[in-house]
């Protein structure tokens, strides 16, 4: 009934919310969450940036899509753009077929 | 100090929030959090239904009662509602009894 | 491109808001976000404390800044607040600096 698979987790501007749903997207993610946050960054000259409301996208996908979108993320946004992103492991309740996911098919 | 627990996260239309908790609740869960999310499911004909705003309902219990909670949510709303949940491990500090959290006792 | 860290998850009561960012601060951590909540809490007498908004902090650090945290808000906070708090093990996407990650120096 459970199914391992991977949290990918993506803090960000807002003014990215689109890009990052288009990314995510198109490495196959079919489903997410949008949720505002505040905070503070740790880049220094950015604190300001993240003051405020931010954008947390959260998509639950195999671990080979979520490494993909990584590695999108870092080519394309890590240096100009105050952005986290991590991922953690999580038994999901089977029943919707996730991105790359064979074993659900 | 610290203990290992579940956590376990419910994305589910709003519709639904009364008949989760007195679910969560009744299978021993004593504390949540709830949290407005917007965002997209992956079933195709009801991708607009996850548009706007949808709740995240999270609860730390004993991993035993992680799994009756998902057994319940399979049997009684996955066929027919857009829901998705999943569990991962956490380590808890201790000083509140969580359901079936035996050394919490 | 990722690192091991620790997410820590607080849960309190709103008006601790501004001690608790102190305390992680104190304790090293550069960024973290700030989510609104709604919820209930398991110590019975507590419970309406826990309805309506509280506030969730999460913050990304190394393990050991994780266990310095903790053990601040458990000899602080615990007896006489409402407040939980988890810690989880994510991969981090590299770039930023955490506290005490020594790794990403």
């Amino acid at each position: 009934m459970k199914v391992t698979l991977s949290k990918l987790t993506i803090v960000s501007e807002r003014l990215l919310k689109d890009q990052l749903i288009q990314l995510i997207r198109s490495e196959g993610a079919t489903g997410y969450t949008m949720t505002e946050v505040g905070g503070e960054g740790s880049r220094g000259v950015r604190a300001t940036d993240w003051e405020g409301r931010n954008l947390q996208i959260d998509t639950i996908v195999a671990p080979s899509t979520a490494d993909s979108i990584l590695e999108k993320l870092f080519e394309e946004y890590f240096e100009d753009f105050a952005i986290i992103a991590w991922v953690v492991d999580v038994n999901v309740l089977r029943g919707i077929k996730f991105a790359g996911d064979k074993s659900a098919e």
